[in-house]
Formats: structure tokens, sequence, C-alpha cells
């Protein structure tokens, strides 16, 4: 399951509060803190198999909501457009700092860039 | 409930899709084509009071997820980092315009209003 790690962390960042406490508990210790279903069985004194089906239905609960709402989708696609904004900025303030040295082009161009990090967090 | 609709439509077109298909239908008729109750009630054939239950607990439904989840939030945040890039890219072409007449640079800040526009779409 752990080959799906970024998959999930996105599922759980933004899904995550829909499951209950125990299904929260187990799939933030599995994928983010990244202890193995046995050390997780251990500790809640559970089966191993029982580990696994309370994180294999937190994973299929948020999947389908994801698959109904498409919100996860709707965020990743930003991506290039807050790409292409960062890289033409950067290209500004380059011509700027080699041709004209304008103080206040600096300025915008790094509070872009500044914006274009906050956004992309 | 219709002075809600800016909300309204948000936690429908985010959520729109967790809902039943009816919950759907009552629910974008009466916010999204602006019909009354009562006609979407003679349209379907159930009481005026009937269709409201529907579309409540649509709205309770959608609104829980919001709650939980936070997304149309975070969705909104957004906003005024858009605000602030699409206002620099703005003045850094006028300072361009009015000084340099950097084609290039024209080109650039009008790039990154494209891409914001897109963005805020």
């Amino acid at each position: 399951m752990k080959n799906q790690t970024y998959r999930m962390t996105m599922l759980f960042d933004f899904y995550g509060e829909l499951l209950t406490e125990r299904q929260k508990e187990f799939f933030d210790l599995y994928y983010n803190e990244d202890l193995s279903l046995a050390e997780i069985a251990e500790n809640a004194g559970i089966s191993r198999q029982g580990v696994r089906d309370v994180i294999v239905r937190a994973e299929t609960a948020m999947q389908e909501v994801e698959d109904k709402t498409g919100i996860i989708k709707r965020f990743e696609a930003q991506r290039p457009h807050m790409d292409a904004i960062e890289a033409a900025a950067a290209e500004v303030k380059t011509i700027n700092f080699r041709r004209y040295e304008d103080p206040r082009v600096t300025e915008l161009t790094d509070l872009i860039a500044k914006e274009i990090s906050i956004l992309k967090e």
C-alpha cells in the first residue's frame, strides 16, 4: 500500500476530517508517521488484518468523495498555471536586472514570487 | 432561503455530486434555475414543504462536509494572493509601457494576467 503514499497523503489532507477517529488515527500512523501495519496492530491490540481493513476502508471512503467531487483534481489543475506565472515573473526580474534596474519592478516581481509560493503551499 | 444564494452555489459547485439525484435536482432548480418552491413542488407532484425539506437536507449535508474539510474556505483564501499577483503584474506592465517599452516584458505581464484569470475562473 505504501507505494501510493503521495495520493494517500493528498486524500488525507483534503478529506481526512470526514473519517472516523479510528480511521484517521490508523491512516495517519501508517502513511504520515510511517509505522508498519504490525506496529499499529500491536499498539492497538488488534490483528494486522484488522488494521489493514480500517485503512483500506478509509482510503475507499476518501477516494469515493474525490471520484464524485474531483476537488483534488481541481486543485492540481492549478499547478501548471502557477508554474507559468512563477517562470514569467522570474524572467521579468532577470530582464529588469540586466537592462533597466528599476527597483520598483524588482519589488513587484519579488512580490509575485512570494505570493505564488504561498499559493503553492 | 434565497438570500444565501452565493453560499449555496459554492456548496453545490464543490459538493453537489455528493447529493442524491433528487436533492441535486431540487437544489439546482431552486438556486441555479431560480424556480420557486411552489413551482418545483407542482412539477414534482409533492408538497411545497416536501421540496423545502429536500433542499434543506441537501444544504445541511454539504455544509457538514465543508465544516469538516474547510475546502471552500481554502479555495477562497487563495483569492487575495491572486489579486495581489494580478495588481503587481498590472503595475509592471504600466511601468514598462511608460519607461522601457520592452516587448518581452509586455508579453510576460500579459501572460501573467491571462494565467491569473484562468486560476480565478
